[in-house]
């Protein structure tokens, strides 16, 4: 069996710091801070970058413990010399609760607000797209950009980070949850694919992410010329270049944060071949053909 | 658990034909046929596309069984009115036997064989490809061409044609030996994502790769221009199109089946843009840089 990053790790906060995304010392940065131990570790980092930090946690008011976890992070902003600040959701019990539950967070908290996101959860993202039948766009998953500071960080250096500072994160039971996809994905799939690979598979998936994620802007920009809404002018577009077209246009009228998936994507150019007079695109959504021009219909209320 | 292909299959061939891609009748055509449910389902196939259709057998002599499975090709073949060939290959014993073991049956048939390839085959190659730390063009895995007629059927399928026709396929027991890492991806990987997905996966991946490659195609053709020799070129092109001349470098180059790995094509674009003098490519090859040059060295005998 192959052992995650066996040996000896390097958590002194100077030298993670070197492949962190922070902004300039004295930028103001607020920080979603779970107080699990990638969220505390991105605290104690953007800290040490010199940025002006404030600590945003999001209570779950439907989670029992979910108060306590917010004077772990009080406490730890105090200590690092970060502000604080919280914001309360309510997420009813019921279907999709993960799904739901990230929205509100989503809403409650800037939005340009840091999230402890690590190349480990790049990981995990890029099977979850694949295994919900994205195409190479959503291998690209997360962008590495100043939302996402320590993406290139893996988990197990913000354990290391956490413990060496003396910070003990909070364990969220729902992420063991074998109902939650991700965590499938983190305890199941990720580990039998290290053990069939013998190696740790994690920089593969985000290597691929950065490849994937270059070639689809490559090609985005040449799509940004076209009209998705000519039918003709999707129909003899070369098919990645139509592909690239459609999928902005679906992302930019829908609320869904996830890519499109391939197979709609493939139905819609169907559409603008005349092989389908429309074809639903999730959320009720539908995309249909008049005179030449594709339209995409809200739902029916 | 996610039961594959639960219900019923319709394994007429006149049905599965229009998924396949077998050349006009009257061609002749050579089918690689190693006795299992695959390989016979695609000679059968074949006859009935009315191809003049020759399986060719390789005999694995180190192999316990593989004259038996000699006989049943031979038989098959006779039955479905099929020409008979075979060719003998010696494989010894020891590391990387399955690698060896296919480069030799390659040699032994015609460059132009067909294979009997399915989707399932082709999905495990997609993540066999990722498992190795290919880059998308890795993803692409295998082209659907007039070599791998039935790229498009399911396993399943040839397996129910099998048992509609009568034909009994040999089973090889190299299939279930898990030292192969193919035979992981089939029997451990392959099931555990489609219970995490709650679906098939199969098609979500062959999908993947059919984008994978028309990304690449296209990609390919915008590099098709470029020099990779010339580090400046290679330096100030769009990474992505720097990477794809360099994949097509090294592959033209190298009698490797696989694709480079995407660490391999970072490395020699570090030597291109001066971050590095040399690096190795693999087999023992080393890309390096003299004079604005790059230059792909062979193995030092």
């Amino acid at each position: 069996m192959w052992q995650p990053l066996g040996v000896s790790i390097d958590s002194r906060p100077d030298v993670l710091l070197e492949r962190c995304r922070f902004p300039a010392p004295g930028t103001p940065l607020a920080c979603a801070v779970s107080g699990g131990a990638d969220s505390l570790a991105l605290l104690a980092l953007a800290v040490s970058a010199g940025c002006i930090v404030t600590a945003v946690h999001v209570d779950h008011g439907s989670r029992p413990g979910s108060a306590a976890e917010a004077d772990v992070v009080r406490a730890a902003a105090a200590r690092l010399g970060a502000g604080f600040a919280s914001a309360r959701v309510v997420v009813e019990p019921g279907p999709n609760y993960e799904a739901r539950a990230r929205e509100a967070r989503y809403g409650a908290l800037p939005a340009d607000v840091a999230t402890g996101h690590t190349a480990d959860d790049q990981a995990e993202t890029v099977l979850l797209n694949l295994l919900r039948g994205s195409g190479i766009d959503g291998l690209a998953a997360m962008r590495p950009d100043r939302r996402r500071p320590i993406l290139a960080l893996r988990r197990a250096e913000t354990r290391a980070l956490c413990a060496d500072l003396g910070l003990d994160p909070v364990h969220d039971p729902t992420n063991d949850d074998p109902r939650f996809r991700r965590n499938r994905v983190r305890h199941e799939v990720l580990p039998l694919l290290a053990d069939v690979a013998d190696r740790d598979v994690v920089p593969l998936l985000t290597r691929l992410a950065d490849h994937a994620r270059a070639m689809g802007d490559h090609i985005d920009d040449e799509a940004g010329g076209l009209d998705p809404t000519d039918a003709r002018t999707l129909a003899t577009a070369p098919p990645v270049v139509a592909r690239a077209a459609v999928r902005a246009w679906l992302r930019s009228t829908r609320a869904d944060r996830h890519p499109p998936d391939a197979a709609t994507v493939d139905r819609v150019l169907a559409v603008a071949r005349m092989e389908a007079a429309a074809t639903d695109v999730g959320g009720g959504w539908r995309v249909g053909r008049s005179g030449g021009r594709l339209r995409l219909e809200p739902p029916r209320r």
